[in-house]
């Protein structure tokens, strides 16, 4: 064991007793990467398993952070230990701007028995999905009951970041079309629940009714996600939302298919691993930048295609030549 | 050449003189990739460059379509040929309900200088900002004047596949935080121009003073994005934003800024490549997925570090060890 990973593990250590220093410090680790938080993650695998991981992903404006943090406080009632993942796409240009969300999440910031995580998602090629689950798992690992991971983007990688959970709540409100637009973006699929907000506004009927005609559509009859109206802002709804979640959860466990979900995902983060580290060993010190510059820049242009094909037989990857007679 | 690369060839010349069929079996070719589109790409490349690519994206209910076909009818008056790309997520669960989307394109697409192609976006890794690159290379090299590409999410990959184009619009509508919702998703970078839809709704104002607000903090200030309000359900606004997407391209040809764009899209193409070589050849014909279910079917629950480190000892793709003294 190296010097850095035996610090590691004393952080590790010190977060488990209620150091939130260590915590943090442990959360930068694995926002970070790389081989010191690889080295200390099979310590950090060795412990998870209690915590229930809960995704909130819908479309922005959908209220998901008052939501999320009414949901919090609920459960802080019950004495439980909650950690919130806000994945926050904020960036140099726009950061200032986004202090309204944190300065909202304030009563939980307060609070000793709980953690709020930010995290930008801008700038990382795929990397989104790894470190909010890395970030999880040390949450998990340290003793949380819970940990909630909010997105704020309604794409493809923020639905696989919320999918990544042991329960994904989709968040949407009353609106035109707001299911359709739902089914539009991918979200039917993943929802183990969905949350009808800001159900004071008009029109909310409708997008129960249309969600619940699509929702006959899913052949696993068993598997239907419940709908729950909150108003999050005054805190309606929330309690129904916890028993519901908390229902998933259970039924999930006794029926096997938690377990089946958390191998899936573990499955799923080795063949992260190995892609990285394969794109990290084959472009690394080769100087891989500055030859594809190159090779674009002949005096005719040229086909990525032609260009990427001849950078593999020199990296002595190509299989095409192989495989013809 | 291989007798189907030559097919593929064919393909292309009947697609260039108008066979819409050809065409259509060009797109598909593109979207399956593989090494039928690489041996078929250096012609296509060849014959690039003329279309005027242009990238869509905003929250789901923006009204993106609605725009997109009113802009493109605005071209046509003109006399112009246009692609659209709409990257639909639908899926085999909810596919069927979608079909409203396509009757209202039903305009454009008994247009003989129109041509609209659907792709679903779900299912593939990582493969969404290159197959709607390929698409929009097919319709490039084939002659079509401008090629518009909707996305329907708004997450990290969406925003990908929009500013993979030579000028990228964001849509936003009025409502509640709507400029900042949009700074949360990471809208405001990418964005060479900005339309405000359904801007006979209150709040239009609004909206337009806090994009205003938030643009002022950009530094470069010759790139400023122009603001454009539409009602794209009666057409209203659709010339201006004609105008103002014309101007972007007409600056940015000008300026060299078009070029470098380019550029730096065949280089990202080519380690976009790259990378899926290197995963398909690394992991094909090994048995991989089974050593991975193996190694993390141990007794004891396994960490995924752990598990993907000795995989890449046996593939001999270790870095780690000679790291180390």
């Amino acid at each position: 064991m190296t010097s850095s990973s035996a610090r590691a593990e004393g952080w590790e250590q010190r977060a488990r007793s209620g150091d939130r220093v260590a915590l943090a410090r442990l959360l930068t680790l694995a926002e970070r990467g790389g081989d010191e938080f690889a080295d200390l993650h099979p310590t950090i695998h060795a412990r998870m398993g209690h915590a229930h991981r809960i995704g909130f992903t819908g479309p922005p404006g959908a209220g998901k952070s008052t939501l999320v943090e009414g949901y919090a406080l609920e459960l802080r009632k019950r004495a439980e230990s909650v950690a919130v993942i806000c994945v926050d796409p904020t960036s140099p240009f726009t950061g200032g701007a986004l202090l309204g969300d944190r300065v909202r999440m304030n009563r939980l910031t307060l609070d000793p028995g709980c953690f709020v995580r930010s995290m930008a998602s801008r700038g990382w090629f795929g990397g989104l999905a790894r470190t909010s689950e890395d970030v999880a798992d040390v949450f998990d690992a340290v003793g949380y009951d819970r940990v909630l991971i909010e997105t704020v983007g309604v794409g493809q990688s923020e639905i696989d970041v919320a999918r990544a959970a042991d329960t994904t709540v989709v968040v949407l409100v009353p609106g035109t079309g707001d299911a359709v637009q739902a089914m539009k973006a991918g979200l039917m699929e993943v929802a183990d629940l969905f949350v009808v907000n800001k159900a004071d506004r008009p029109g909310v009927e409708r997008v129960v009714a249309e969600l619940e005609e699509v929702l006959q559509l899913r052949a696993d009859a068993e598997e239907k996600p419940a709908i729950v109206q909150t108003v999050a802002m005054n805190g309606e709804g929330i309690d129904e939302l916890a028993r519901r979640i908390d229902e998933h959860k259970a039924r999930s466990a006794a029926s096997g298919r938690l377990a089946t979900r958390r191998a899936a995902r573990a499955a799923e983060k080795v063949r992260r691993l190995l892609e990285q580290a394969l794109r990290e060993r084959s472009f690394a010190g080769k100087g891989m930048e500055r030859r594809i510059e190159e090779a674009l820049q002949s005096s005719t242009p040229r086909s990525p295609y032609a260009v990427a094909r001849e950078l593999l037989l020199e990296l002595g990857l190509s299989g095409k030549e192989a495989r013809k007679p």
